[in-house]
């Protein structure tokens, strides 16, 4: 596998096969850049525009708004908002959001997520939105003097760089550190003291290491990724922040590999889709700890007999190892809250993999766009 | 298909193949049964219980907690809730609910919902609930005399009778009933004239017949059902409250047919799941209206090349007619706010017939027990 130059970075392909994995492989630089330089007892209120602090103060609720990948980034945030920084937090769909007549908490401020700042539903959802419902509007995006960008009164531009491929890797990861310093802001204004703050900051200076250490399990991913092809669906499980994360890997699959994965949070299996497992649907479960793999292996002792497979992303220390149908990807310790992030890159890898060994368009898979920039 | 005999209702399956079929068809007397008997002018608060108007005067929001089907139903509430009561309202998975650190507005009121009123998550998050968080706590379940209803502060009890089907039906529809009766006490204290509650009332007198003339449509699903067993895969697609129907629709094919259905809201196709639809996957939209539906063509139109085919349950007023790949059931007209109820029947003979055609054991599906009452 070949590391980035930084030709590759700023020119075309340079080694590497597709897009999708020269953005992979970036994912440590555009993590760093796009860690603001503030230090441990700054509270960075700038680095979300000049009119941040004035805002921020106000704030009393969050309302995210976003499409496909970039929900799941909010999906994640959520469970930061409101264990981190204590503030109760909403995530929508913009095409449903947009739709309906709902109702906001005073002093909510909404937050729209777009990588191109163009996504129609998103944008029409910030336009449709009244002064009425919201405080403010903070966009998170990864292209500047877009619409979103324009028309937002907060901004924090992620420095993914430009992103080629349409499965979305490099912009997702840079939304989540966008979260982590709203959340770090927020946070310190509520329930965060200034040495979780200062916890904070020096996990997201370790986060382009972490990521790094990832990608040196590419190899094995490579081979675990052997044992997707010839299967037709693919369960994947989560609990709590790391639920998003297999929703998003599930997507990835979804989206480049054409196979049926679908993810549940993983408490919901025996309310339905445990009927569905058998031999062609390998379940994939995102369990940094134990108490999720725990429940899984007492789960697919019940399916075993009909031929399931469980792939299992778990932390090295975790001590779980491969036993029969139980096949485990022992993922680099860091510190919790990097974990979604991380766990994230390695999911991206298998979709990649899997993609690459089907031989299918790795970075213009059918029937899908870029930027979903009509409805 | 022979209709309920009362002796049938009152012992086991009578002229009925499954308890699945024949519960499908209590729907009418058990919706009937739900609605309280209140004049059009009442508040009915005391439906809920004694406690109920003192503490109905105090919600300023929602938080509804539940697992699997009973999940669907707070879903399609909190569009109901939001829309005609005008009341902030959040619905999550009690077993991603009851792990996470979660804040809540103040005034909210827990809402749970269970058919055994013993599922194990649901329980478990009512009594992690403090007070703290909540004002008080509602649950709405079918069996009297269980832990959640002994556990909570107010208590509606849905008149389904007996669900022996694994699959849950007329539960799922009799929650929703519950549901309208707390968007009807809430709504009145808010934005709901007595004039919306007088019409809120009477459709819901109406229901009952609104859901035997979709038991008239039998035969047309039954056909329908037969383009479905030799796929592996389908896609259900709603807009706004029609997505938590599609997603219940999905789930009830999950659970006894075994076909891998998944439910997007219509908005996200494009966002991902595009890229699977071929024809071994067909899409089954939920779509009274035609905003959903013109979209759809455009997508469908996309894929028709690779033999997708689209099955729209449509108001019979919409006027829409098979054409090329896209296959319409005409469904009966009835009030706005009772067609997800209404769409709710139509796709669990959907499901119910895919399976007998399947030879699936429909009562009992592989791995899944009646009510998870262990986490």
């Amino acid at each position: 596998m070949k590391r980035l130059s930084a030709a590759a970075e700023s020119t075309g392909l340079g080694d590497y096969e597709h897009y999708m994995l020269k953005e992979i492989y970036e994912q440590p630089r555009a993590l760093a850049a796009t860690v603001p330089a503030v230090g441990a007892h700054d509270i960075a209120d700038d680095v979300f525009g000049s009119a941040a602090a004035a805002i921020f103060d106000q704030v009393q609720a969050i309302q995210i708004v976003a499409c496909g990948t970039s929900y799941h980034a909010g999906m994640v945030a959520r469970y930061w908002l409101e264990d981190l920084a204590g503030i109760p937090c909403a995530v929508e769909v913009a095409s449903e959001f947009r739709y309906r007549k709902r109702v906001q908490h005073p002093g909510t401020l909404l937050v729209t997520v777009s990588q191109s700042g163009e996504t129609a539903d998103t944008l029409a959802a910030l336009r449709d939105a009244t002064d009425d419902e919201f405080i403010a509007s903070l966009v998170i995006a990864n292209v500047d003097h877009s619409s979103l960008v324009r028309e937002s009164d907060l901004v924090f531009l992620t420095q993914a760089g430009a992103e080629i491929g349409v499965a979305s890797t490099k912009a997702f990861t840079t939304q989540l550190v966008a979260f982590l310093m709203l959340t770090l802001v927020l946070g310190r204004r509520r329930r965060l003291s200034a040495q979780g703050a200062a916890e904070l900051l020096a996990a997201l200076h370790e986060l382009p290491d972490c990521v790094e250490q990832v990608l040196l399990l590419d190899e094995a991913i490579e081979q675990m990724a052997s044992q997707f092809i010839l299967k037709h669906h693919a369960l994947f499980l989560g609990r709590g922040i790391q639920y998003p994360i297999a929703l998003e890997g599930a997507l990835k699959l979804k989206e480049i590999s054409y196979i049926h994965a679908e993810a549940y949070p993983a408490g919901e299996l025996k309310h339905g889709p445990l009927a569905l497992v058998d031999a062609d649907m390998p379940v994939v479960a995102v369990a940094p700890g134990d108490e999720l793999m725990e429940k899984l292996k007492s789960n697919i002792e019940e399916v075993r007999s009909r031929g399931a497979e469980l792939y299992v992303f778990a932390d090295r220390d975790a001590g779980f190892v491969d036993e029969p149908r139980v096949h485990v990807l022992q993922m680099p310790m860091c510190a919790e809250v990097l974990k979604p992030i991380v766990y994230t890159v390695a999911l991206q890898l298998l979709a990649y993999h899997v993609a690459v060994q089907k031989g299918t368009d790795v970075d213009k898979p059918r029937n899908l766009a870029k930027s979903v920039t009509v409805e």
